[in-house]
C-alpha cells in the first residue's frame, strides 16, 4: 500500500494555514482520518453537524472544527473559521498520488506538428494530434487523445483514456478525469426527404481556468459557435453538457446532471444529482437546482432554488398516490 | 485557430442547393455563424421562430429563411423551403474537420488475420482484432479497439476510443463518438445457491447503415439474438441501449435516453432527454416520449406523445404539492 | 460468423446440470435460441411467464422449463427447479467469446516494477504502472489503463479501456466492461475566498470477489477511507458510485443508477434503471428501489420496497394532472 510517508507537527499545520491550536503543538500528524476511524497521527475534520456526535469519542490525533465545537474535542485541535476548507487544505500535503515526471514515455505518439512545453509529461500510449498545443506542467495520462489543433494551457492535467476532440481549448490548471470526452459532435441533425441528415458541427469547446471535469462526462463542441465553460465550473462524473451550452464561473454540477443546447447557465449555481435544463433557455447566477430536477423554462430570479424531484414513498403507498394523479389527469378532461 | 479557406458566393450556393437567391449573387460566404454573431462573409440561417427578433439586427453576410421571412431580412438571403435542412447542407461545405489519411499508422496493432480495405485509416495506438473486417473508407481513431470478428462496412468513423466487442457487425457510413462502447455484455445475472450468476451474453449488436452513436453510449450485445439498431437511427450522448433490443429505423434518442433488455421501439420514434422504456414491451412507429419520461408497459397507438416529467417549481411550492401527493398515497389506505 | 463448434447431448447436458430429461437423450444441441427463433439444434428456455404461448409452437431442439410446463411442451425438455438458472449455467458452454492466450503483447507498456503471474494476458496497448501487482488468470484488455500500485486478485478481466486508478484493489473474478472507471476522483469541492477549491481524494477502491462492473460506469475513490464494493455486487452500464459509498453484498443495480457519497447499501439490495441514493444515508438489507426513484432517507426496515417513478401517460392527460399538482403546490400556500 502507498503510504505518503509525510509527516508534520501540529504547530507547523496551524502556522501554515492560520488556525488556532489547541493542545499538543508537538504532536505528530502524518495522514487523514474520519472522526470514527481516525488513527493516533491522523487528523480529522467535523464540518457535518450530524457527525457532531462522533466528536467525542474520537481517537484522531487532531481535530479540524469551528470553534463553537471546541470545548466538546477530546483531543487536540485546530479552530477554523471553515474547517472543510482548511481539511481540504491540509488533506492536499497527505495526497500519495503518483505524480508523472516530465516527459514523453517512448510509446507516446505525439504528431510532429505538435508543441509541447519542455516540462509536459506524455504517458504510455497517449496521442497528440497534428498542431495540437500543450503548455508547461500539464500532464497527459496514459491512454489520452489530444486531437488536432487542440490548446492547453500551463498545468492540466488529463487523468486517463480522455479524448479531446480538434481545436478544443482548456484553460490552466483544467483537470480532466478518465473516460470523459470534450468536443464530440453535438447531437444536431435536420429531417431530410429519405431520413435524418447530419448537422455538421462547427465551432469547438472552451473551458475555462481552474475547471474539473468528471469520469465518463461529455462536453460536446458547439453547432456554429463554442461551447463555454466559465472559470472554476466544478463537473462530476456522467454529466453531459450540449452544443453552444454556456455556463457561468463557479457554478458546481453533480452526478448525471445535464443542460441541452444552446442553454445559458449563470455564475455560481448548483446543479443537484440528475438534475437538468432544456435547451434555449437562460438560468440567472445563483441558481440551485435540486435532485432529479427538470428545468423547463428561463429562471430570471438569480439566487432561487427549484425542484420536482420525489423521494421515494413505500410502494403501495406510492402506487395509491399514483392512481389519484392519474384521476387528477383524466377528471379535468370530463369537466373542461 | 483552424479555418477552412474555403469559399463560395451566393450564387453558386443557390444553384448548388436549390434555393431561391434575393439579393447580391456575388457576396462571397467562407464560414457559417448565427444571426446574432454573424461576420459580413457568414451565412446565417433562420429555423426557430424565437430567434425571429434577432433577424432585422442581422450583419451576416446573408441568411437562409423560409419565403415568409424574406421581407424582413436587411442583408442578401437565400429562401429554402427548411432553412435548418438547407443550412446542414451548406454548412458541410464548411467544416474544418481534419480528415485522416488512408493507412495505418505504425503504432496501431492490426492483427494478422483482419481484413483492412486499402482506403482504409487506421490511427495511433488503435486496435484491431483477429479477423476483424473493415470495409473501405472507414476510418479507425486514436485508442479505438475493433474486437475480434468485427465488421465494419464502407465508410464508417470511429472518432477515438470507441470500443466495437467482438463480431459486432456496423453498415455503411456508421459515425461512432469518443468513449462509446458496442457490444459490451448485457446485463444478466441469475440467482444461484450462493449468489447472482452470470448469464452469458451469446448474441452480438447489428447497426444499420447511417445510424449515429453519441459519446460514452452503450449499446449491449444481446443475450441470445442480436441487439439490432436498424438503419439512420441517431443516438445522443451517454445512452443506454439494452440487451436485445430492436430500434426502428429514423428513431432518435436524445442524451441520457435508455432502453432496457428486449424491448422493441418502432420506426421514427423521439426519445427526449432522460427518457426511457423498461424491458420486454414495444413501442409503436412515429412514438415521442418527452424528456424524463418511463415508458412502462407496451404503447400501440402509432404517433402519440407520451410525458412524465415534472417541470422544476420554486422549492417551497413543490414541496408543498409532495405533501399533497404523500397524503394522497396514505388517505386512500383508510378510505379504501 | 463465429460458430462455437461446440456441441453436447442432450443427456450430456442432463447428467452435467443434475436435470430431468424429458424426450430424446441423443439429441446433439449446437447452440442457444429463443422459443421463437430456435433452431432445431438449439437448447431454448422459459423462465418468464408471459413467453408460455411461444412454447406451443417452439421449433428449438429442447426447452428448459419448471415441471408446471413440461406437459405443454412439443419437443424434448429438461425439467429444471430454476430454468433461468439452468440455461444460464448450460449457455456457458456455447459462449463463443475468443479468450486470450497468456502473455504480454509487445504494443503494451507494462512498467518495470510491476507484478504480474505467468499466466496473465495483456492485450495491444494496455497501460500497468508501477508497483502493480496482477495475479494469475487475469485478463487485460487493449487499451485498458491500471494505474500504479493497483492491485487485481486472481481471474480478473478487465474487457478493453477500462481505467483503474492508483491503488486501485479488485478481488478475485471481478469482471470490469468497457469505459468503466475505478478510482477517479470523487466530487470534493470546497468554497473558498476566490471561487472552489479541490478537496483531495485520499482513499481508494476495494472491489470484492466475483464483482461486475457495467460498460462506462464511474465507482470513485473515497475522500479519506476506501470505497468499498462487497462481494459479487453486480453493477450495469453508466452506474455512478460516489466516494466513500460501501455497497453490500450481492447487491444488484441497474443502468444509470447512482448513489451520492458515503452512502451505504445493504446486501442483497436491487436498484432498477436510474434509481437513486443521496449522500450520508444507510439502506437496510434486501431493500428494492423502484425505477426512476429517489430514496432521499435512511431505509432502516429490510426487505421493502420503495418507489417514486411516475408511468408515462399521454401528454394532455398528463398536463393536465400537472395543472392540478402546480394548484395543490399553490393552495396550500394561501390556506396554511
Amino acid at each position: 500500500m502507498p503510504t505518503s510517508l509525510v509527516t508534520h507537527t501540529l504547530a507547523r499545520l496551524a502556522e501554515r494555514f492560520e488556525l488556532q491550536l489547541l493542545g499538543d503543538g508537538e504532536q505528530v500528524i502524518d495522514c487523514v482520518g474520519t472522526l470514527a476511524d481516525g488513527s493516533p497521527t491522523a487528523i480529522a475534520f467535523l464540518a457535518n453537524r450530524s457527525y457532531k456526535s462522533q466528536l467525542i469519542d474520537t481517537r484522531a490525533g487532531a481535530v479540524i472544527l469551528a470553534e463553537a465545537d471546541a470545548a466538546d474535542c477530546p483531543v487536540n485541535a485546530l479552530v477554523a473559521a471553515d474547517p472543510y476548507l482548511a481539511y481540504a487544505r491540509i488533506a492536499t500535503l497527505f495526497d500519495p498520488r503518483p505524480v508523472p515526471q516530465a516527459g514523453v514515455h517512448p510509446s507516446a505518439q505525439v504528431h510532429e506538428s505538435a508543441r509541447l512545453a519542455d516540462t509536459v509529461a506524455v504517458g504510455p500510449c497517449a496521442v497528440i494530434g497534428a498542431n495540437a498545443s500543450v503548455a508547461a506542467g500539464c500532464i497527459i495520462g496514459p491512454g489520452c487523445v489530444v486531437s488536432e489543433d487542440a490548446v492547453l494551457d500551463e498545468a492540466c492535467r488529463l487523468v486517463a483514456n480522455v479524448t479531446l476532440g480538434h481545436g478544443v481549448v482548456l484553460g490552466k490548471r483544467v483537470i480532466v478525469h478518465p473516460g470523459a470526452v470534450i468536443g464530440a459532435d453535438g447531437f444536431g441533425i435536420a429531417r431530410g426527404p429519405d431520413g435524418w441528415e447530419k448537422v455538421p458541427q462547427l465551432g469547438s469547446v472552451r473551458i475555462g481556468d481552474d475547471c474539473e471535469i468528471g469520469a465518463n462526462s461529455c462536453i460536446d463542441r458547439g453547432a456554429i459557435g463554442d461551447t463555454v465553460l466559465e472559470e472554476d465550473v466544478r463537473i462530476d462524473n456522467l454529466v453531459q453538457i450540449g452544443h453552444n451550452c454556456h455556463i457561468g464561473a463557479h457554478t458546481a454540477m453533480a452526478a448525471f446532471a445535464g443542460v441541452s443546447g444552446s442553454t445559458r447557465v449563470g455564475r455560481n449555481c448548483l446543479f443537484a444529482g440528475r438534475s437538468g435544463a432544456h435547451g434555449h433557455i437562460t438560468i440567472a447566477d445563483g441558481v440551485t437546482v435540486a435532485a432529479a430536477t427538470m428545468v423547463q423554462k428561463d429562471i430570471m430570479e438569480p439566487g432561487t432554488v427549484w425542484a420536482s424531484g420525489i423521494p421515494a414513498r413505500p410502494i403501495r403507498e406510492w402506487h395509491r398516490a399514483l392512481g389519484h394523479l392519474r384521476k387528477l389527469g383524466r377528471q379535468h378532461k370530463r369537466n373542461g
